[in-house]
């Protein structure tokens, strides 16, 4: 094997030019953990193509020398999915440097972005012509379209234009073969066979690899009026969504934060500060958006919410005054997972059930969780309208230093059979990657994972692309 | 093979019933010939179960005799995707009797329908509650939601719904070994591999059996404007195009209209009458539509439309001033294929290229094919806005009464050759089935060929899901 490996970074050299082959370990080492520092991995060189010609002649290579390939983004995920494995047995194939946009159009609505291209240098190319690329998550500033697509990311802005499955127009891969696929003609409409594009969206690179991505834009926001809301149970909350559904197609964002998740931003992240002047047992983020200038988003909301509280839907609320709020409002949102680490150990899941199922299944779970481990706190916020709750719990106050690892498993464990139990998933935006594999194994309809096992032997029968990885 | 026939057909109707198996020839043949009557099978049985449990033990006895099942819906398609083979070999299995509406809801926008659900039947019981299942097309009189999906239809509202990828929130299927796929559940957010959903979606029932889909649905339409327009080219009209949607996102209808075509169809269809009192050399049929009642669509299309004449995009319109005249405007569209095959005989192309491209694209082939065939008349009529043209080759007035059976496949040859030049599809709609596979084999990428084969083989490796369809 170390023979193999050697002979491969030798051959790639050759080939691809030195730039392309990273051996230096200290170069190495910032990108063989994973993103929350839960699992090291080893890799002996990583190399990194420019071309999608380059990483054709990689993939060839790898295939010959039987030496499986990781590729990696941005180094974000949330699952491990792009850590290569301990035993320094793959190399690691870093896409950034395929990092130039192609083409970016407000005429077509479409960019077409390289694998490597960052998203927040979308977002950015996308503003300047006026467009916008309308998915968005906190890695902005490091995540990239490869890794956004390969894992069908989602983020705060799904309920109105969903994950990246809707998003993607087309997209350009080099299949396990070493051979190209081009997805990018841009047709709207392409009725021959099976969809290898929708195939290799949130394949994790175990399919092949993601070289770039024909991206679907809109137009850019001319307001938004962002507002905090509290209600009396996560059902209250789901009503209001309902509610402002009905009379407006604005919502972009519409997330539930806890009692309790606020109180732990409020106490440990600086210059925070409650919206509402009184305690409530629930609080959700209202965001709207218009592309239309004459639109008075800000006015249509206040109604609505008027309304709301009129008729005891929401108990209080709060129209953000300007964008320092409004950025403020989501700042409380977006602390909560640093808050609870600060307040000590918490074990992170990443659920969905069905929208209308989610309240009950919230209030239902945290206290069957607390039950069966007394002393741990459990609650849930996030995107309660696409029915995607960031289920966490956390270690009491009494919890020994190794709580997560003594117990965590195991929780997570009655977690998961909760939500499979619910018709859920046990991976609603994260993906499977390493860290959820055991669990999608012992839980997973069995003709899933048939059919998942039959395609990756079928388009990866040298198992050389992300072995190890999502496929259970 | 006729022994196993006759063995499989005497256990189904064991295990399934006397009423799940049809094997008079009188009940048989009208469904063994394709929808356009260009070709005809044979088969000694229509298998019509009534449950999914009952196609799952159709899939698993068909798997044992190693007897080939072809699904069908309203046989309403365009490739003969449905159609059995002449020698009798393969059993008919029709979805038609699973037709009930498993549930539907205005709150979750979902409605779950089983294959054999009439499209209008969905259309009426979506308006029963106010909502709306926005994909229509020609045949949704007789045309299934199975069929629908497995085809990945379009239809005159793709512009701004998209086709059946888009509207299927996830969906049921028996798989080829007799396993049941899942993916009712209704979750928004599911990351756990690849999506079977997605890969079955056009799949032309080659990978499995759809027995139900979650449907989305949208807030019915309040009010609807319908304006044809005069341009002077294809270029313009999709400036027009341009010119509305940067200005309002209610167009959902944007169909191009030759001179001739239309010309075609006051001629043969009776009761007919063209909108505008001068001739123009195109003409574009424009739908916009919303579901807020306050919206005053019609002035807005109006406002629009001037604004467009005043700066030249268009050389004439009119409104609809009501809906008989709205649906008198949408029957010279629908009109089109009718009135063509009344003038003679006519070579259909469902062709997409880059919607930019279009309009050069269509100027541009008509030219070379009237060259390359003296006599014949190309034209190009239907999806604009989504570069989706049927772009149509008519025989010539002095053309031989075998012209289509003498010419028409090499004329097809030169259209396909041309549209593949241009990066675009040979099938944008009706998808591949058997019509087109001789020409997909010909002109498809073989990184696609190789994946779709190795696809096909991996989840049906001994052949049994409409065999001889969709893959080279």
């Amino acid at each position: 094997m170390t023979d193999a490996i050697a002979q491969l970074i030798a051959r790639a050299g050759e080939q691809l030019g030195a730039k392309a082959v990273i051996a230096d370990p200290r170069d190495i080492e910032p990108w063989v953990t994973d993103w929350r520092g839960r699992v090291h991995g080893a890799t002996r060189a990583i190399f990194a193509p420019a071309s999608t010609e380059d990483v054709a002649t990689v993939v060839k290579l790898a295939a010959e020398h039987r030496v499986p390939l990781v590729p990696q983004g941005g180094n974000t995920g949330m699952s491990a999915g792009a850590t290569p494995p301990a035993d320094g047995s793959a190399i690691l194939l870093s896409m950034r440097r395929m990092n130039r946009i192609r083409s970016i159009g407000a005429q077509d609505r479409l960019a077409v972005a390289e694998a490597g291209v960052v998203l927040a240098t979308l977002h950015d190319a996308a503003h300047e012509i006026g467009m916008r690329f309308p998915l968005t998550l906190g890695a902005r500033g490091s995540c990239t379209i490869g890794g956004l697509t390969s894992t069908n990311a989602g983020g705060t802005q799904v309920l109105k234009f969903g994950t990246m499955r809707s998003l993607v127009a087309g997209l350009e891969a080099v299949l396990p073969d070493g051979s190209i696929h081009n997805g990018l003609s841009g047709l709207k409409k392409d009725n021959r066979g099976y969809s290898i594009d929708q195939l290799l969206i949130g394949a994790e690179g175990t399919l092949g690899v993601v070289t770039a991505v024909a991206l679907r834009l809109v137009p850019a926001v001319a307001a938004r009026a962002v507002a905090w809301a509290g209600v009396e149970s996560p059902a209250s909350a789901l009503d209001l969504l309902r509610f402002i559904e009905a009379r407006t197609g604005t919502v972009e964002g519409f997330e539930l934060v806890p009692h309790d998740s606020l109180n732990l931003v409020l106490k440990h992240v600086p210059g925070t500060r409650a919206p509402l002047g009184k305690a409530h047992p629930w609080h959700v983020l209202v965001e709207a958006a218009t592309a239309d200038p004459q639109h008075d988003i800000l006015g249509e909301l206040e109604t609505l919410l008027g309304a709301a509280l009129d008729q005891g839907i929401i108990t209080d609320a709060v129209i953000a005054s300007s964008e320092v709020q409004a950025d403020a409002f989501w700042k409380l949102r977006d602390s909560i997972s640093e808050a609870e680490r600060a307040e000590g150990q918490t074990l992170a899941h990443d659920i969905s059930v069905a929208v209308a199922d989610m309240p009950r299944f919230l209030v239902d779970a945290s206290g069957e969780v607390e039950r069966a481990f007394p002393g741990v706190v459990a609650s849930g916020f996030g995107h309660l309208g696409d029915g995607n709750i960031h289920f966490h719990v956390r270690a009491g106050s009494h919890a020994a230093p190794d709580w997560y690892e003594r117990e965590g498993a195991e929780i997570t464990r009655f977690v998961d059979a909760l939500v499979t139990a619910a018709g859920g998933s046990i991976s609603a935006e994260h993906g499977i990657g390493q860290l959820k594999r055991a669990e999608f194994a012992r839980l997973a309809d069995p003709a899933r994972v048939h059919a998942l096992r039959a395609i990756k032997q079928a388009l990866d029968p040298l198992g050389i692309m992300n072995p190890g990885k999502l496929v259970p």
